[in-house]
């Protein structure tokens, strides 16, 4: 049931007021949270804790449901006992045919809603399938938001996320508590749709681009150019790049391959992209080029490691050192 | 202006002790240089300006030969008046066969050379033509630097160029007085041969990042997605690079496409890249599908627009308008 | 024209254990008919006209129903009333999702079917749909079999078509008239799914060998060469393939580009192919860069051409001429 | 020295009407014989055999050159001595630099030549390099053909190698008898430079498609589909290839990778092509997507295995069993 009309009111009003410690107003909407795996789990602890809110959880996992039980949560026993008890529900779930069947399947969100509910699907899926549910969901008078996340499960744990949000002016006015409690970097890309299709560029760009980089190290170690002073140079120039100012000196060229961000799901995204540009015919040669690596990644026994081991399968093709800071 | 004579002579012995403002010391050492292009001519200019050198040019195009003589340089009749008459010799020419002409062929400085000339080659070639230069060149007695130019003609205007540079230690302390001249980033890279690998790489990086980059704009346009926020988005995350930073907010995403970079020379830089790798059979996914696009954008008459034409040109493929800020 | 009635109950018994010229006999068994476009109207005309049985049809454009009602077929109201009046029914649809829905969704065939339904989908689908149905029908005690077709709509119409089939021993010999009787090459390729899986990697071949010839002809025209002598030399050594030998010399080297394969279904094909291969990390190398030819075909107005029409891009790229016998 | 004027008309006269064992006639005119490698030999020694003609040979290998002069050849000591004593000389050298040498090189045979020399370059080398040849020795007076080789080895063992010639009508009756004892399929394709010029074109689509057969085995294997029955199908559509036909069943498929032509030749001509189409800015999409195959099977240590094991890496690469027939 949604908060008393008075009180939402007021709360909306303050909130273009106020920049911080939200809190107060904003327990007044109840939160449902769907989906608590790697990433959902430390979003939803964040969630809780900075919010203080009123918060029913659902996810297959007992366990995973159990650990948020004991920070406050409610354990919700079906999808519909979600709908039915909170007034903004966040779904972080794996895949495309996930979201739209918790959403819009028999016994799912909104076969259950009452009036007024706002989805806010985190999750990276097919943007055709965000605009089919905030197509659906308009229809039946609810509200939606898509809001994926733009960095890793140790900044989700650190309340440190990234968050590109495709939202009416109005429900962004409504998650942004929400959001502030889970990240620290908010952008309104646009109407809803905005968000998934931002990630979606953004993480093409990345995983390209570490192919990229990928093939010019190699080129790096059979010239037996220094490392660092080549980084250096490069990163002094147009060249520059995010992978090789923070990334790889962290990950790969320091030796670390614990997955940060897995190649299986760069290649989800990549192919997310691929799929969507070519429903509209534009050529990616490199994408595709780049897909191709990723999945040679994934063929050689790669799925779950680091997406920085690129580097090293490109310099072992060619039967060079990996390099190393 | 240059000093008096005496100073000059004095000075020589103490070079190798002192690591700043050595521009009168250095002018013991007479100049030469052989390629007054678009690029070669500013970098003369300041060359001669900058340290008041004794400086003797040689360039097929008389009025190139003649703005520098009004300047103060010596015009030479041939390539073997160069060599009789400098002690460290800059060549800035188009490719390697040229290079490799004014070097090692008949009537070139190795055959005209006397005792401990230096040549600096500052044109970007072949790496396997710079080892066999600086073999040849070792061999009789004389020294080698490879030092590429690694920003466009404006800044060499400006005397800001960077310069990759590839020397002995010896050799270094005896350019950069030049380079400092002509530059202000110099990167000693490492023995000669470093210097034009390390341009190679970080050319690499930037040539097919471009298209990287052309691709996502694409579906930055498909999308319809806002493109300042989108970029702001994208400049906060791994995928941030060189190109969305500085060099497309002032040149396609403005629709200047005054050439600062040609597609022709992007094309070149990229296959020298592309063929040092082909002799260590590394893998070049992403560098080979970039050069089909080079390839595209030449043969669509793009050879002399500027490189960031790419954008423009994935998007038109696609029948998408021109992204713009 | 049909055989006597009492003809056709007495034979039902004897089918399995005969080879040849089962027509007679077949016609025990009543036929369906689900997909009357391009491809399926001349296939059930051929099918009613070779086989004399009784037929009912179903498309939701009437004039495709009279057309066959015109020949003797009963038009079906509904899929339910095909599947009511049938013992082996054909489909023949645009794509995946299309069959699953035929056969598997509400009202479909699954549904309203009584025992031993054999349902044969003609369509070209994802490999991974057809073990679907083949499964999901199974489990009902229904019989499946996949026989996608291997020529196009002109020899359709002539009931020269070629089929690829998937389908158990037993269920082969019941489909076989029927195919008989719209083709004249028939392959039984495996159990169910092998027909479609063969048909992928057919079209892979063919599809992307398309670019290959076209940029060895852009190459020809370059060069300057004569163009047959050329295609002789060729088709001498074991670089010959069916684009040089049947296709190119009646299509696209006559000038002739109106579609018998279009460009948007070679593209849909591959797709397909390539998604299989994505499943399995298999890496395709060719295969995508190939798609993205495909897709510059669509994106400049080539959806709805032959298929050919990739000759003449690749040489109008490069400012050739088109390469015409 | 060239043959009596009467003699050679005599000879061309006769040619005209006769089939076969043309020998006489064509003893008149000597013949130089340069590079007797893997090819050259079994050539030369056909050559040798077949036209009874007075033959001066040289190699930097004396076991090659006592090979030949046991078989009543005379052994030149340079190059020179070869031009000096023979009116048509053949090359057979491993790149375009040897040729280039060879011909136009200090002590080669442009300097060496008395009047009328025709040289009959055999190896397959860049086009740009073959025209060189041919414009330089034309302005000299003399003659030059580039007809190199179409079949491997084995096939030049039992004289039955394909020639792609390029000559005027003139040298190509003059080379004729030549090649007719080498090989059993002649093309004349043209002026000089046309003979090259096919055979890049004709090497292209065998080359590339390797790799796109290659792919398709891999989906086979993937799909596991029985190897002879998805063949057979393949063989009957547009699909065919050559490889399929002839060359796969006796090597690759058969587990068979001694080389009958080598990756790295592959790589090599493949690369001349890609080469040539790079100056004419003709997209090559397809062609730089097998290059990176060629040299992923290079890195991976088969330079010297047969082409065919381009489908046993596609097949590895995946995880994939070789397929075998």
């Amino acid at each position: 049931m949604a908060p008393p009309l008075d009180a939402r009111i007021k709360s909306g009003h303050d909130k273009r007021n106020q920049n911080n410690n939200q809190n107060l107003e904003e327990l007044m909407e109840r939160i449902g949270f769907i989906g608590l795996g790697a990433m959902g789990r430390p979003m939803a602890r964040n969630l809780l804790r900075g919010t203080g809110a009123q918060m029913i959880v659902y996810d297959m996992n007992p366990d995973a449901v159990a650990a948020l039980v004991a920070e406050g949560a409610t354990a919700a026993g079906s999808i519909a006992e979600v709908a039915a008890n909170a007034d903004i529900i966040v779904t972080m779930l794996p895949d495309s045919p996930d979201v739209e069947a918790v959403v819009l399947g028999p016994g799912g969100l909104a076969e259950s809603a009452g009036a007024e509910m706002l989805v806010m699907d985190m999750s990276t899926i097919d943007p055709s399938v965000t605009d089919l549910l905030s197509k659906a969901l308009g229809e039946r008078g609810h509200g939606f938001v898509d809001a994926p996340v733009g960095r890793t499960v140790t900044f989700a744990e650190q309340g440190k996320s990234l968050f590109m949000v495709g939202a009416s002016s109005n429900d962004f006015g409504r998650v942004k508590p929400l959001l502030e409690a889970m990240g620290n970097t908010i952008h309104h890309c646009g109407a809803p749709g905005a968000g998934i299709r931002t990630k979606l560029v953004n993480n093409y760009i990345a995983i390209v681009m570490n192919q990229v980089n990928a093939e010019a190290l190699a080129l790096i170690q059979h010239f037996g150019l220094a490392l660092q002073p080549t980084l250096d140079v490069v990163n002094g120039t147009t060249a520059t790049n995010g992978h090789l100012v923070t990334n790889y000196p962290s990950k790969v060229l320091k030796g670390d391959l614990d997955p940060g961000f897995r190649v299986k799901l760069a290649d989800k995204d990549l192919n997310l992209a691929l799929d969507a540009a070519r429903t509209a015919d534009i050529p990616m040669f490199l994408g595709h080029a780049a897909r191709e690596c990723y999945g040679l990644a994934r063929a050689s026994g790669h799925a779950e490691t680091d997406w920085t081991v690129l580097v090293d399968l490109a310099c072992a093709r060619a039967g060079l050192k990996p390099p190393r800071l």
